[in-house]
């Protein structure tokens, strides 16, 4: 249990890591520790201590009785208990904590619509898994009221940046394209197994800067993210997409 | 304690409210609960029930012995616990909970500096008290780091907003102005004590869409929040004001 002046709580003020657990291997585990200490680096915590978090991982997958299973591992890092107001203490304790859930079942093609609700370009926070995930909230929210799976989010700029809770990827032309991290976009975990198998087929990803206008000439779109894996996308905004080889090798290649 | 799937804890799904408590009367408690009632209804939350309310802020303030002092209680509101992903349980049962702090000294002219994280102009959540604060921290962060008290806040348009806590307010050419809602602005409870003050004094509020060029043209600026009142500004980024007697009168007549 956690106290209620936890930072994460009050100011969503911490990180959070999303991890695959196939019978009690952590997937990409060393992965998600570095990423999450590169986070910490940008919000000025002090960073997880690696044995305590696989140590709080193993347990709550125990503790779920998923330890043979296929779950899914979230760990969770916060600012600690902080007082009252803005200003972290000093110094700052940082609380870790596991939950362990099944691992949601395989899923069809996603259908998509753009959110109304834009990712921020102009905070750190966008590059980050961080607790201040309400925005993703109200984009999936957007999603589901629309009888879509899933929101597309473009963020202040007007460029295409993410998923409410995926990266996203789409073919034109023939070449695979995804959004730069610039755009305020995750460094997603299965988005980097994503480039390293593009690569390794010779059909390298180009990072961009781009608007809508590039979903609206893609052949193929797909989501990514450590829990699905690759998600093909159905339909966007009603515009529908047909199966894709170069999509099927990569979702294979990808595959945990 | 907070259980850790809550909602609000892992996704900054929720909202708050801080409140003025002097010698156990709860300062303008109706107009937080109406701020809070109409946040639910916009993240399609159900909204607290006020006696409910009323019950955990007053038993937050006996059980941190402050229900004779200067207090600030803050009331909390999460979605509740969520199981697993971005989609809310159907039903929700949100989750409601205070604690209670002495309130902050008064404080001096605050000295302000811009900082680089910008408000979502895209998001409801700019105009809501919203668990998802971590911008909030980060500006703050930053003015501290520069040596100053509190960061101004642009909007992803480049607009004014607000401080990391608290409302704007500057006089410029005689004329009382605050960031309109439309710029990602919280409804503040003090901003409307001091927009019904301004008024009585023959003095009304403009609400404007405005760049930092106001500040540079403003002879005095200040901030507003339920717990500092109206705090006069003594300088931002490096520029000074001196002091005003129309401030003044304000921070008088808004004084709780």
């Amino acid at each position: 249990m956690i106290p209620p002046d936890d930072r994460g709580l009050t100011l969503g003020d911490g990180l959070f890591e999303t991890v695959l657990a196939q019978a009690g291997q952590l997937v990409d585990w060393q992965a998600h520790l570095h990423r999450m200490a590169a986070g910490c680096e940008v919000l000025g915590l002090p960073a997880a201590e690696p044995q305590e978090a696989e140590r709080l991982a193993r347990e709550a997958l125990a503790a779920a009785g998923l330890d043979q299973a296929r779950a899914a591992v979230r760990l969770t890092l916060t600012a600690g208990s902080g007082g009252r107001g803005l200003d972290r203490p000093d110094p700052v304790r940082s609380r870790m904590f596991a939950i362990a859930a099944p691992a949601p079942a395989p899923l069809g093609p996603a259908r998509l619509i753009t959110a109304k609700v834009r990712r921020n370009a102009d905070s750190p926070a966008s590059r980050l898994k961080a607790l201040a995930y309400l925005d993703n909230v109200l984009a999936r929210q957007e999603a589901r009221a629309a009888g879509a799976d899933e929101a597309v989010m473009v963020n202040t700029r007007g460029e295409l940046a993410c998923a409410a809770a995926a990266n996203l990827f789409w073919i034109r032309d023939g070449r695979i394209e995804t959004p730069d991290l610039a755009c305020g976009v995750l460094a997603g975990v299965m988005r980097a197994r994503v480039l390293a198998a593009a690569a390794a087929l010779g059909e390298p990803v180009a990072k961009v800067r781009a608007t809508e206008a590039a979903l609206e000439a893609a052949q193929a779109v797909f989501l990514t993210n450590s829990l699905i894996g690759l998600r093909p996308v159905a339909a966007w905004n009603g515009r529908s997409f047909g199966p894709s080889a170069l999509v099927d090798r990569l979702a294979a290649l990808v595959a945990a």
